[in-house]
């Protein structure tokens, strides 16, 4: 889907540095680097800026390419040139969320207290936390008001932590496929993925930085679970059916069907680009997030939404984008919400490429119009 | 739900042994021990017996109480004196399965070969294969045709296997939350369940048996993935919501939620009374079973199908019973079906008791009238 003519090269990976993060827990991260990338030009007015936020194991490459690359950005399909995200119009920034492992400060950081990699001495942090350094990072860039926020899953999450926490600095959130708050099967998902992480011996209680062994199998195991949940039932079986990899059953435990084979895969190629401690921090991240009291009384009343779900995302059910609206609408603030008909499941917010432009599209247009025109 | 007034008491577990069993691989177990308990008495004409077949973890103790134990057996509310499996009026039985780890030959079972346990020695079985076992089992109590072969889940794989192999055999069927073939998701779903198991380093190849150490980490994992499959999104909902084991967040990897302490118990019981073997052969069973091919051309036009789902069943969601509804019907089979409201998901087939009970007796009595009339 992605066309490399409309696509932006040379993106460059930014670090920004600040002295020190106060935790929601109360305790201190010190210092922090927060990676993040941006494409578009900011307007002299500052009032075009577009905040991305990625889901549970994305990163801070949104869209283009890395110099010599071939492989885009996670969102590059909604991010570029004429794009749901027009960066020939808008500024669009995106950062790795604390506690990553993709440039921004995580566990896998050096801990300056002992010069070692963190491991469990890391903070267990929050989606507000996450939050609060990203607006460190939007207020070093000398942007007062963000013109949306915006991401799919835990993007959408950190988007409504945004509303919730600074109303004023925002004109617009676009929560996809996400949710207030956890619930108890989102968390027991998670939980699984932790354990499974957690019972591989290699993990060593999260010190394996400085040997060989890391705790790949564990990790493998949490990601496939992970990818069945991304998927939908009916586009498993689009996919996969029934298909074997050789014409018959092997009557061993190798990989029989095509569905085992694709798990084991991608359960093998994610543990090349990810951290088990980062998923142990990020999941309970998500699993803490709760804005369900705070939403719904945003203390100003000009924050538009745009709330999108997809009608087979089992992970975060249409439901809980529902409740986002209800919650809203009851304290009068401004909501247009639309569930896109879709069979990919949660996978949907990266796939459902054309319906989300339309919407994303005409929703900037009209908030940036309104901003513009207000002056 | 259970009143030991109208209980069984005083069951007894047995055992059936036989020769050896030529298996759908074209491999041979033997010799062959299956554990099995019946209930009520086979009538003279050996017209009232009823298979009951356990599903994925259960086992032959289906109903009543061992001498001297408070637990009784997993189909209790439906099996016994004036419940749906009359025991006053039927002759139920019911065995453990093939490969199983509760008395029936398995993985954990003495190969003769070696004088050790099976381990990955054992061959890779199949749904047809317990059938087998199970019709020498019937054979050698002197019973031509069962009245009724029913069960949920598994229990129901191999109640619709009975059908496709041992038409003539058999009056009726009674598959509950069942399917006649795995799709890509359940496979997806009992693949992480082996590969949790076969990465524990413990497991050690499937050589686990005389050592102390035993793959339960890995088994517990697999379990607990097993547990969300089996509850349904409202269930978790009503039964943990976002309650807290206590009144703050740990801001560490302790079970902060009520649902991660279910879980982490449920996992931690299961590996006490489970063979993480046992679970690799069990699940390789369910993925392999499809008698989508077979089912449709049952020779014997005179079985009779009950074919009950529940509606918040997600794992074995009811079009899967619909498709075995439709597909006999296109058949001319006579078929009754039913979609059980319900919010316990998976779980309902063994919660359900007075729907099922309504049901399964209507159906029972009616074929038992049929056929004494026959005669």
């Amino acid at each position: 889907m992605s066309n490399k003519n409309k696509t932006l090269t040379n993106v460059e990976l930014k670090g920004f540095n600040f002295e020190k993060l106060v935790l929601e827990s109360g305790k201190v991260i010190a210092p922090v680097t927060i990676a993040y990338e941006t494409y578009g030009v900011l307007s002299e007015e500052k009032n075009n800026a577009v905040l991305v936020c990625h889901a549970f194991t994305g990163d801070s490459h949104a869209a283009g390419f890395y110099s010599g690359e071939d492989k885009p950005g996670w969102w590059d399909d909604m991010i570029g040139p004429g794009k749901a995200f027009d960066t020939d119009k808008y500024f669009v920034i995106c950062s790795n969320v604390l506690g990553g492992c993709r440039g921004s400060t995580g566990p896998s950081s050096t801990n300056p207290a002992t010069q070692k990699p963190y491991g469990l001495d890391f903070p267990v942090i929050t989606i507000e936390d996450m939050v609060n350094a990203q607006k460190k990072l939007i207020d070093s860039l000398g942007i007062e008001k963000l013109l949306c926020v915006a991401g799919g899953s835990m993007g959408g999450m950190q988007a409504l932590q945004w509303a919730a926490l600074y109303p004023q600095s925002i004109c617009s959130v676009i929560p996809v496929a996400a949710a207030m708050k956890h619930s108890p099967q989102q968390i027991a998902f998670n939980e699984v993925g932790r354990q499974a992480i957690m019972s591989d011996i290699a993990w060593n209680n999260g010190n394996y930085y400085q040997v060989e062994a890391k705790p790949e199998r564990g990790l493998a195991v949490a990601r496939m679970v992970g990818h069945i949940t991304y998927m939908s039932d009916s586009s498993m079986e689009e996919k996969f059916s029934r298909n074997l990899k050789d014409k018959e059953y092997s009557f061993s435990f190798t990989a029989d069907f095509e569905v085992e084979g694709y798990l084991r895969y991608r359960g093998g190629a994610f543990v090349k680009r990810f951290d088990a401690n980062t998923y142990l921090y990020i999941t309970k991240a998500m699993d803490y997030f709760d804005v369900s009291q705070d939403l719904p009384f945003i203390r100003n009343g000009f924050v538009k939404f745009l709330v999108i779900s997809f009608a087979s995302d089992w992970l975060y059910p249409s439901y809980q984008s529902e409740n986002i609206v209800k919650e809203l609408k009851m304290k009068g603030q401004p909501v247009t919400y639309c569930e896109v008909k879709s069979t990919y499941g949660h996978d949907a917010f990266l796939l459902e490429v054309e319906d989300q432009t339309r919407l994303v599209k005409h929703f900037l247009n009209n908030v940036y119009k309104e901003i513009s025109h207000g002056k």
